[in-house]
């Protein structure tokens, strides 16, 4: 099983809980990938046809990235609208993620009892990244649950330990 | 009452519904105006400043757009990212956005008895969007009903025709 986590965060120096998560990942297992979009592509054009022969090796793609305005920061939709093309991953003969694994990972500030019913955000996560799940539906690949870690604005180090160890496994299961 | 359209189409050359739509608005209307994003911003710097000085004069706002990937083209999420900051619209003293409507007017390819539990795409509309029903919640604005084309792959002027009228009576009520 090979896995790609395909990166968004506009800010990584910034960053406390992706950047944990990232190093907390194994240097050197030959079947996990991290593409880091903002690094190879921020005011570039992006490179469709390399794209489609990366994500073509792999058998799970995983987006990671913090929550942006209950969505993922634009690059990673760019990339989408550009690299999900009609006849490659969907349309006539596009069949090229069917049969994948497509999960989202991510990071709220906010802290998870504020995403439900009657809490701050109203809706949980699995509610709000819907379009990501209508996505894998559409392109016939099968929806992972989402793993998350809500609370990046409280963060700590002891209280995310145990979430880095469940994010290792989920990435590399 | 006054109002802008902040529209997102990266092909507005090859659209239906959307130039359609905008060709149905009144020309000459003080109270309204149409912030063409893919126009003004694409492969450009968004200047932050001004958006924030055209926003502030408006009491509706109106996303406009062709829904790609269950979502906005990524040109209005990049100047959402940008243009919805810490200060300005949310967090400490961000109040710029209280009080205003802000609304969403889409187009879909696939027909409305797709949108739906059961259909090809499982949920509506309405679920599909709730990232901005969210972001008007978390600025403090009132979420107006999602105004749609759904169907714009079988479009025909006779079915849009009535469409068209209802869109300028919901961008101008």
């Amino acid at each position: 099983m090979k896995t790609i986590i395909v990166f968004a965060h506009p800010n990584l120096e910034s960053s406390v809980v992706n950047k944990a998560w990232l190093t907390s990942l194994p240097k050197d297992n030959e079947n996990l990938t991290v593409h880091d979009l903002y690094k190879t592509y921020e005011g570039k054009e992006i490179d469709v046809e390399a794209e489609h022969q990366l994500l073509e090796q792999y058998d799970r793609i995983i987006f990671q990235f913090p929550l942006y305005w209950y969505s993922s920061p634009y690059l990673l939709k760019k990339w989408m609208d550009e690299v999900f093309t009609y006849g490659w991953c969907y349309g006539s003969n596009g069949d090229k993620l069917k049969g994948k694994e497509l999960g989202v990972v991510v990071s709220t500030g906010g802290p998870q009892e504020a995403y439900r019913a009657g809490g701050f955000n109203h809706y949980t996560l699995s509610e709000l990244l819907r379009p990501f799940q209508a996505t894998a539906n559409l392109v016939g690949a099968t929806y992972l649950p989402v793993y998350a870690y809500q609370g990046a604005l409280s963060w700590t180090e002891e209280n995310f330990r145990e979430n880095a160890v469940n994010y290792v496994e989920y990435i590399l299961r």
